[in-house]
């Protein structure tokens, strides 16, 4: 039921460059769209099945979202999900937003991210930080696009609740007061289960499990830290490793 | 540089059906076939680069492993990776494992996986419990198969180190020792952060995140946990909260 041009325009907007020079994303399947609705960020234009539209007709009716009916079978041709029987949205991408400034962060834990290039991992992180509170993620510009559609997915609406930022991870570490703690996650650093964390927050630096963190970066870490293995795996996932220091920081912080 | 012949083998092996009927797996990649060729796992035959070969002699001659040259483009080709500039491996399916014994565990935790059925899930699950010493997984029939590419892919490496055993849950648990301790990960359970195990070990059950612990296993549930959120997304990934509760675990025996 989709016209050539709405098939035109959704398909467009697979590509970052489309993406980036229109300003526009995609948030597809049914729980994504729903979060959506349930929050205070704009739709430009919704393309849902009729079971959508009735069952979420309240919130629709709120938004004023454009709706335009679409079937599962236009929805799954037209967007990068195998299966979608409930819409795809079309939402502006939010005007930039200025990186955590050291007052806001206060006693807050900011993630930064140093070229994580897989947008799985980007999307998992996002929930992660999204789990344990924080609200900031700055990342190194080669790290993944937000606005990738498996980035948007795999972070399970949390792209609505944290706000990621990409900067020269340098020039950030370089705007901190001098007494900022900035953890940075070794295979060799202090012990998490033992570190006592800073009430203050600080910053947490994870980098790419095949490179680590980047030399460039180390003089800014005021403190390696490390999670103890217990068996002979050589490494974790960046987001599994950042959940585990997450749920340390938290931990020792409430206890 | 392969033949028809090797060509169609392993293509066969992408499918479970075949791998079932013929008892072999693939393992692909660099470093998965050099810890292959580490471990003491058999091989049935090695398609590998010139350059792999070259590098990796010594265990190829001690491992006497039958190699066939093939190139990146071969090995791209016939194989389920993106890119494989190193090589291909056949392995025996080793023969079924029985379950862990309660005498085997004393001390140890087993993880339970009931209907984890995303491979990738799966492969990650192994990788978290090789991290934290758990030598074997007993996994629903209904879960993800171990045999998988994918699967074995997201291991990295750690199907070599540990075991998985697909069978009924509820035998499992009715064979263990009454005093077993059987947690399971809930949304609403005992905080992990306070929760403090059993130096005995016992059984950790993790469901999947759309549905959580199917609620015929309820009974056989000791300890109901869960993990404190600090934030607002509704779920973790079960490999992420696997690590977390791991991590919990692993801490709380060794301080």
């Amino acid at each position: 039921m989709l016209s050539k041009n709405q098939i035109k325009r959704i398909r467009a907007l697979h590509r970052k460059k489309n993406r980036r020079e229109q300003g526009l994303f995609l948030v597809e399947g049914e729980k994504m769209v729903a979060e959506l609705l349930a929050s205070s960020w704009p739709i430009e234009s919704l393309y849902a099945t009729e079971e959508f539209t009735h069952q979420y007709a309240a919130a629709i009716n709120h938004k004023r979202a454009n709706v335009f009916p679409a079937t599962a079978n236009n929805l799954a041709t037209v967007g990068t999900l195998v299966t979608n029987n409930a819409a795809i949205a079309i939402v502006p991408i939010p005007t930039t937003a200025e990186s955590p400034s050291p007052a806001q962060m206060q006693g807050e834990w900011v993630l930064a991210l140093d070229s994580i290039n897989d947008p799985g991992n980007l999307g998992a992180l996002l929930r992660v930080a999204d789990w344990y509170g924080i609200r900031h993620i700055v990342c190194s510009p080669n790290t993944a696009e937000l606005h990738n559609p498996k980035v948007i997915s795999a972070s399970k609406g949390s792209f609505l609740r944290v706000t990621t930022h990409y900067l020269a991870l340098e020039d950030y570490f370089r705007s901190l007061p001098s007494d900022t703690t900035v953890l940075g996650a070794y295979l060799e650093g202090d012990n998490i289960h033992t570190y006592s964390p800073s009430s203050q927050g600080g910053v947490l630096v994870m980098g790419s499990e095949a490179h680590g963190i980047h030399p460039s970066l180390a003089p800014y870490i005021t403190h390696p830290i490390t999670i103890p293995a217990f068996g002979q795996a050589e490494s974790l996932n960046v987001a599994i490793a950042t959940a585990i220091i997450c749920d340390n920081l938290r931990r020792k912080k409430n206890s």
